[in-house]
């Protein structure tokens, strides 16, 4: 079905300049402006862990596969420029499947100025797996790394966490555009996107920064979704599912005091920009306490 | 798993001096030095269509989902950078796979002077698949796509053809050496890798060239593992193994005749290099008879 497929898929795609071949050839070339140096990351997606093939629209499916890397290519300060799709498709409605998974994608990858420059389209036994490689370039304004948090930072979160498994988790929309301006206005300490939970990849953060973090659980912005999640399980409180529910795909930005403040207080972006603890000297991760101490607070999320 | 999975290659890893960020940020940073332009292939293996894990060592699996992609490289006369690998493995044994895999990709990584950059690694209910981005680099010598080829140029193939499937599809040796040497000192008019069948392979690179090809069929250079299958099954001539069987992944070049007949005569490769056509103007792929006229060709492979 491949020659039938790459067909088809070459009519929809728009190539951006940055592309010196398309699919077509043994491989692409993707043209980095500026220092040449590429930002790369890959995301690899399976039915039953990362979406459900029986109870979704492809489309959505089609979708997150991209929306997850184009979080990574953020969480670096990166602009997306081209994308690479491989599929595993199960046999049976194969063709019909990969186009939804692109007409999915594809949308997503216009809207944010990005080429699919290539794949490989295959059939299996098994069931889907998703495999997407995206390339971003970085700004005159850097990178933004996990790396460079100083005690005394604070630390900020976009939007609001938890519950994103009723739905957020497929629609979410990445945090490119947001990254990128306040890495060009103001200057940044560290940064990633929060795939596996809040306190989970804080942790990892501070732990390339060699530093701790001590959070203000009563600032943690909390989803409606958290609050339904909580409701209708009765498990865990909406807090808890903000703190470690994993694929929020929200940034969590680490800045200088003076730079924070401004931060929050001009809300430059379309989502809200929230204080939610500081940066601190003793490794690991803390929780404030009404006294002004603090407590270990364990890290959870999801463990690949 | 993964923590512990990437902590373990952490300290297997050698990176590059084009790497400025290996894993364990959100992204990879590559350097692409001089023009700032890069090559990236990828390709999915999937187990019960590209390797039967049950019948092999996963150190060869995971030597071939790499070497499949340098193939790619050399198809483009790039020379390798960086490698992205995503795996989905089964839940029983997932940690001692991937370990396994890592085994037989990392010294094929290490002899071409490539760094995994990166990857990401997840467990799943479903069957292994391995999904592998590689980026290579161009030379001063630039690209060698397949859409260069010319009526009257001359039709090379390294190496022997056939019968991939008795183990060379596992054990081959990707031909960048050879691609790059050619680039360097030969004017090649196109070029690409034998991964579906000769003939098959030979038709879309005519096809984008906007011109046929006229093959000699007692040029064709067959391998013992072809006289081998034919033997064992007795359904196809060697000659047809030739001709049609995928994975051989060896280069097939075209090239002017003078620089075609210089490369020939000096065989400047560890391999032999073999004149088996030649590029015509009409489309479409031809058959050479014994009196100098021709009649069409089908071409067969493997189609995806």
């Amino acid at each position: 079905m491949e020659a039938e497929f790459i067909d088809w898929l070459r009519n929809r795609l728009s190539t951006g300049h940055e592309i010196g071949l398309g699919p077509g050839d043994d491989a692409a070339i993707v043209r980095m402006a500026g220092t040449g140096e590429c930002v790369v990351t890959t995301d690899l997606l399976t039915d039953g862990v990362d979406f459900d093939l029986r109870a979704t629209d492809p489309r959505r499916i089609g979708r997150k596969s991209l929306a997850v890397n184009l979080s990574d290519l953020a969480a670096m300060a990166a602009k997306p420029v081209a994308a690479f799709v491989s599929l595993a498709l199960p046999r049976t409605g194969a063709l019909e499947l990969a186009k939804e998974l692109y007409e999915g994608l594809l949308p997503l990858a216009d809207s944010y100025g990005l080429s699919v420059a290539g794949g490989d389209t295959n059939t299996w036994p098994g069931a889907l797996v998703i495999s997407v490689t995206a390339i971003g370039r970085l700004t005159q304004h850097g990178p933004l790394f996990r790396s460079g948090a100083r005690p005394d930072d604070h630390i900020l979160v976009t939007g609001s966490l938890g519950g994103s498994l009723l739905g957020h988790h497929l629609d979410f929309e990445p945090r490119v555009r947001e990254a990128l301006y306040l890495k060009e206005h103001y200057p940044l300490s560290a940064g990633m996107d929060i795939s596996d939970g809040l306190t989970l990849d804080l942790s990892r953060l501070v732990r390339e920064s060699a530093c701790g973090a001590v959070l203000d659980l009563d600032k943690v912005p909390i989803s409606p979704a958290a609050y339904r999640l909580s409701d209708d399980h009765g498990e865990r409180s909406p807090l808890e599912h903000a703190l470690s529910d994993g694929e929020d795909f929200e940034l969590l930005i680490v800045a200088p005091p003076d730079a924070a403040d401004e931060i929050v207080k001009r809300q430059p972006l379309d989502v809200p920009i929230t204080p939610i603890g500081r940066v601190c000297e003793k490794p690991g991760l803390w929780r404030l306490l009404a006294d002004g101490q603090h407590e270990p607070l364990e890290p959870r999320g999801y463990e690949h």
